[in-house]
């Protein structure tokens, strides 16, 4: 009998998350052990959607680590108390003894809530954590695989939309990055610059309150200089008391909704009405996300070779643990409880003492991920 | 005395206006011509904003050619009746007796214009329109410079979000495209599709007013199919009343104002309203027009193409004519007359008779100049 192990993703998609199942798909194989992927994360294993990997043709699975999204489909649906007895149903009936989760922080505790779960159920599981999200948040690890892809995605989106903005001067556009409650993403703008009066020109960070009074002074001080700003601000910014900006805080119901509204579009409204000047907001949005044409190869490896790290750990007889990254890509491991449900945030001294940019530390350690910005000549 | 004649921009710019005038320059160069360019349109020219660009390094000239967005600048300001006695000042006291306008239909009509002035003030003075827009709706020309760049973002596009969309699925996405009152953007989703299933999978053109009914009822029959619907929309999609969806017809002044909303965002909130799904808009915006990493070489070749005829067409010279282009690239000259202000909208028989979707005569025109879109594989 092969070793039989499963594997589910859970949160959203990123460009490079199927690399990973590519390489945890390619190390099982060459151990000549099973690997049931979960169609849509949980739904799949408690509702029998699963497909095995290992029997997969080996050139289709080349072909899907270079694509973008995730081909086994995720979730965001959590795992619910009584879906456990079922959860242990499936693994004893199909015999896994291994279970990979791939995904952030959030999706980490889940992992090691089903350890703890199948220790009282008598179940003998290894859990392993595969890091994937773009926000970059995750402890312990240097980066996480997705980040650097949709970090280059939006320092492009900067430079763009900052060339367009150069060409036809329109007094303010903010640029609304993802990236939740974490600036790595929208930091990660700063990457576009090459000479004065590149954009961005302004980059708020979720990590710092800021108020509207302050921006609208920033933004009419750079206006004076260049006759035209860009501005970087992250969905989840929020404003000195708490509140993103543009949320509908009468009407949405949970924060998760006020974060729904359109954060960029209601700033330059505000900005507007503020400064007496026009005013446009961009939102790039998911393509931020599933942007194939700008997965970076480094990144694509990464995400490649922790898929692969965590088959080796678990045929090490490894549990409760995520696989993590240096900075120069080599991995370790790290327990499940360093990592599950804590968020890291960009370190208070990479950003700017007036909160309104990043400071060198930050390009020198996103500058080798995300590869260089190829940058447009002017007149 | 060397030959001297000035250039200018009219409107929005586009991933390959910087090829146009750098075939122009280069052909202006080989024929010894001095040529101007005013910097942001009609402002250059008006007050002193010019640049020799027949003395600029062919090395910059040749890597600005490669870069989004215009290196000279534009202007969406027309010119107003009074600009005209300073601009044949300009023109003859710098002693330009050809002129060249790169733009739309807008800009093509503004050309016209300043040649009929030219009769009037009795300056001898040729005119000659380069073809620019995104928007591929200047008649004559089989397709403009500018298109097929934005029309390949909008495929990718559609394809990426589509991806995301399959792998964590939301009930709705409506993905807003470019393009005001044509629907040659919004079409070129199309190009993204290669196997049932795939996104987008209702296409709404503004060529046909619709009511939000019969979006609603299209929706839920793709919904029902696939549990999940990318709907492509262009910004200017007209409802039965000739009114666009999200339209603040109380609030709005002018019907630009109007535009200015968010139509995919509140196309998105009625549908959710009325179906009860959930449902989310993207709007990748401004990066579709500005969009480098997208540029397609043949639409680069193209741009070039026309700015080099252009000053061919002058040498001959021949005058109040716009260079257009064949399907198979070549060029030719057609009488501004017969662009000017007219607006070509996608043919009534390319459009599917339910007015979700395009036919197959529009893929055999588009895809050959947005070139292939490469397809993501799928378990």
């Amino acid at each position: 009998m092969p070793v039989k192990a499963a594997v589910a993703h859970g949160g959203g998609p990123t460009a490079v998350i199927n690399a990973s199942l590519a390489g945890l798909t390619e190390e099982c194989v060459r151990r000549g052990w099973r690997l049931l992927g979960a169609r849509y994360g949980w739904t799949g294993l408690l509702r029998g959607g699963v497909i095995d990997l290992t029997a997969l043709d080996a050139g289709l699975m080349s072909r899907i680590a270079e694509a973008p999204g995730s081909a086994l489909g995720s979730s965001r649906v959590p795992l619910a108390e009584d879906d456990y007895g079922r959860l242990f149903d499936f693994f004893r009936r199909e015999d896994i003894h291994i279970f990979f989760y791939t995904g952030g922080n959030g999706s980490m505790e889940t992992a090691l809530s089903v350890l703890r779960h199948a220790r009282l159920a008598n179940h003998d599981l290894q859990v392993i954590g595969i890091p994937k999200t773009i926000d970059n948040d995750l402890c312990v690890t240097d980066h996480t695989p997705g980040y650097a892809s949709t970090a280059r995605f939006f320092a492009c989106a900067a430079r763009d939309v900052g060339e367009d903005n150069r060409s036809l001067p329109s007094p303010i556009c903010v640029l609304e990055t993802l990236g939740r409650n974490a600036g790595w993403i929208t930091a990660a703008t700063a990457l576009a610059r090459r000479s004065p009066g590149d954009a961005p020109h302004l980059i708020y960070l979720p990590e710092r309150r800021v108020n509207l009074d302050r921006i609208a002074a920033d933004t009419e001080r750079v206006y004076r200089e260049l006759g035209r700003v860009v501005i970087a601000v992250c969905e989840g910014q929020l404003d000195e008391n708490g509140q993103p900006f543009g949320a509908d805080v009468d009407r949405a119901k949970s924060a998760a909704e006020r974060l729904a509204s359109n954060l960029g579009h209601t700033l330059a409204r505000l900005l507007s009405a503020k400064l007496g000047l026009r005013a446009r907001a961009e939102k790039p949005g998911l393509l931020g996300r599933c942007c194939g044409d700008f997965a970076v190869p480094a990144d694509r490896r990464d995400a490649f070779a922790c898929g692969k790290a965590a088959a080796v750990a678990a045929a090490d007889g490894c549990s409760g643990v995520m696989i993590a990254l240096r900075h120069d890509s080599t991995t370790f491991l790290t327990p499940l409880e360093t990592v599950a449900r804590l968020e890291r945030r960009l370190p208070a001294d990479w950003i700017h003492p007036h909160g309104n940019d990043v400071l060198p530390p930050f390009l020198d350690y996103a500058g080798p991920l995300v590869g260089e910005v190829r940058n447009w000549p002017h007149l």
